[in-house]
């Protein structure tokens, strides 16, 4: 450890001398990558945390990271694969024989393998499966017989269950004796003779007890069983709400059949906040590493389903040629009630979408939350009536023109609070995610309502 | 355990005997609310977990709310504090006595006593502190004297350090004779007679070696010591890249002050994640419980900054009454143009936004990326061009229309593209979170860039 005295003091506000991959070992790989050396990528890479190497996979330009993957030949940790950002490991995975495929699968713990199997199509993946040792192929096949997303496929198969009728020190004995163990756990499940569990004792638990306390006699309180067939989000839900580090997960006859660990749930909820985020901006998948091909490709219904509603705002706006024409100071002024009617709408909405996702908004406070919404966006509403009449008048020199974008402005402000919690409420509803199609509905609502309510006013006050 | 035979099938998809707050429990606390029944409330709450009564009282209507808490008394178990949404919480704090406060802060772990003080004003806090027992206190005002959202307000204060020479034997007698252990733990530390730590040994580690093993051979790999004064998101980002459960942190000089664990790290994923949906949402904090009026206030800023860049957009309109008055057809279809760049940019900066964050976008393939993005939005410019321009020619008859709109087109979304990423990196670098501002300055541009090549191109050729 450095000496205080002498060593320069660290920046406590970096991630040096923790996150293994620095710019320094990036621009050494770099170097030796373009000079063909393999032993010293070999040499670099392998000391490296898998989880860096696959960061370092990732920040490579495509041409370097092909050189690289070459370089390295078949010696990339398996546990990497683990690591890598889905697009990029299916453009890995599509270069590997089935043989090898299997090999690094088998290297895998066998959520992990799972994981990384279950994206591959029917036949790959039958080819990588035949090609697996038959006691993983089993865990894996029985791992995939559960539904995407479910608990079945987060779970661990590896796990420590002992007699529900041991004491503290027959277990210890067990576990200094037998060396199949899962490299890390923190609980040992009790089970009865039928495989069912009773309860779940924490190692520190079994640490501070004699040796002759019964283990039935320390079970952790609020044990957890966790059915194999439970969308990832809900296990996702229990372990945040409880604190949970570690779970239970049982079939549907009860029986214990593997262990869900906290550090994958952290990959959950990454996973689905990271969803979330890009489903609200009308982003498909993380396309970051994607080729600009597939980029475009899917990002392009999106823009297509905008592309329609924006057509139908020019609808409505068409219908209003006349008076457009006679008083041209509606054209300038018509986008503002739209963009404060949309603005307000997708605050709402962001708030209603968070708050569906983490369970706070639910059928008992709908009606509060709506009422709310609805008094916030009328009272929004006539603030900026005011505020924006006054600048439309100031601006026009015409107090009429004031008067209609003020009432205007009232009326899309109060239909964009009420749409923006409403929308999303109705999506969760059908069972739709609200985080995918809430924006586009909203803001079509909001133009639509906006353009109609200011032309359609100004025709009747004004012409 | 429910016999598979005779019990009905668990719904494997419903959180039902897992989620202890179901709607069973909520309609009898209201039933007992609501006829004042003090004793039924406090056996009905004491039975739930702290975490399910923190849910119970965020989803209670407000007037049984503060009802359900006058029957409880000073009887709410302090945990719950440590659970309940920052703004019911301050409410509720609000309502007690330094003293209670005190006690409620002195039955909680160190870290949540820290959470729960750091919000109260400087007056609150000192009497608070003051009523503590010395111990207590003097962990509380360290925790505080750590910057906020740093790993020192994060950890927890109590933890397991052993000498570094000690064996398996020498640590497992002291656990069993040492009662004044935390709760809970997975690993034990080994530290220097300086208090400097060299190793954690996981607790499962320990139980299966031998009692002779010398813990200086079991020390567990990828040891991470955190210094005190790191934000909270590169701590996430640490627990997340290397899967830890636990990290020591350590103070300026090395030596071992408390230990982060993964719950609440997952906290502050959850924490951050929110943050940055509601900032691209246009929303300051999670209003979902405040009250009417603060929730107008907070929004109003943002609102504010809107019509602002609206007031802008309309500006450019102004320049072109000339032509809109002549052809208004130009009115009708403007929104396409700078609708379609705004949602085009939206998708590239939520991208961006969200890979900022999770520091997948670096200086290292941020030139890639911004040539893909750029190269993204041209592309999918041409194609929507060719639609929009068709769009317009039949709807109006005119090719020089259609023209005119597929150019602005054109150049709107590779600007979009363009800003898309530029802005959050720009940001980003300028120490301005880009979750916040990067919205409302990429719909300005999308805006002002799609009202002025539109109408400007009109003027030129149409004209």
């Amino acid at each position: 450890m450095a000496d205080i005295n002498t060593a320069p003091a660290p920046d406590d506000n970096s991630l040096e001398g923790l996150y293994g991959l620095t710019d320094a070992v990036i621009h050494d790989v770099q170097e030796a990558v373009d000079s063909g050396d393999a032993d010293a990528v070999g040499w670099i890479v392998g000391s490296l945390h898998p989880a860096d190497v696959a960061d370092l996979i990732e920040c490579l330009p495509s041409a370097q990271r092909d050189k690289l993957e070459s370089l390295l030949g078949g010696d990339l940790d398996p546990q990497v694969f683990a690591y890598l950002d889905a697009s990029l490991r299916d453009d890995l995975i599509d270069d590997l024989e089935p043989s090898k495929l299997a090999a690094v699968a088998a290297g895998l713990e066998s959520d992990d393998a799972v994981d990384l199997i279950e994206t591959l199509d029917a036949g790959d993946k039958q080819a990588v499966l035949d090609s697996m040792p038959a006691g993983d192929r089993v865990m894996v096949e029985q791992a995939l017989s559960y539904p995407e997303d479910s608990a079945g496929r987060l779970m661990r198969r590896e796990y420590v269950a002992i007699p529900a009728f041991w004491t503290v020190g027959e277990t210890i004995d067990h576990m200094r004796s037998d060396a199949d163990l899962p490299e890390t756990f923190y609980g040992i499940f009790a089970v009865g003779p039928d495989h069912k569990p009773s309860g779940v004792i924490m190692a520190n638990r079994l640490l501070r007890s004699q040796r002759t306390v019964p283990v039935a006699d320390i079970l952790a309180s609020g044990f957890k069983q966790i059915p194999a067939t439970m969308d990832q989000e809900d296990v996702a839900f229990l372990f945040r709400q409880y604190d949970l580090a570690e779970a239970a997960v049982v079939d549907a006859s009860g029986r214990l059949v593997g262990v869900i660990t906290v550090d994958d749930v952290v990959d959950v909820i990454q996973e689905e906040h990271d969803e979330d985020i890009l489903k609200l901006g009308g982003v498909a998948t993380d396309d970051l590493y994607e080729a600009v091909a597939a980029t475009t490709r899917s990002r392009l219904s999106w823009l297509l389903v905008n592309l329609a509603t924006a057509v139908v705002a020019s609808l409505v706006i068409g219908l209003f040629q006349e008076q457009i024409e006679t008083v041209v100071a509606l054209a300038v002024l018509m986008p503002i009630v739209a963009s404060m009617g949309g603005n307000a709408g997708t605050q709402t909405l962001t708030v209603a979408v968070r708050a569906l996702a983490v369970k706070e908004l639910t059928a008992r406070n709908a009606l509060y939350i709506i009422g709310k919404e609805v008094v916030v966006g009328g009272v929004n509403g006539m603030i900026f009536a005011v505020l924006t009449g006054a600048i439309a008048y100031f601006w026009f020199g015409d107090i009429l023109i004031g008067l209609v974008i003020g009432l205007a402005m009232i009326i899309n402000m109060f239909v964009a609070g009420l749409a923006g919690i409403l929308v999303p409420i109705g999506l969760d509803r059908a069972n739709i995610d609200p985080a995918v199609a809430s924006s586009v509905i909203l803001t079509t609502i909001t133009d639509v309502v906006g353009f109609f309510c200011f032309l359609g006013l100004a025709a009747l006050v004004l012409l």
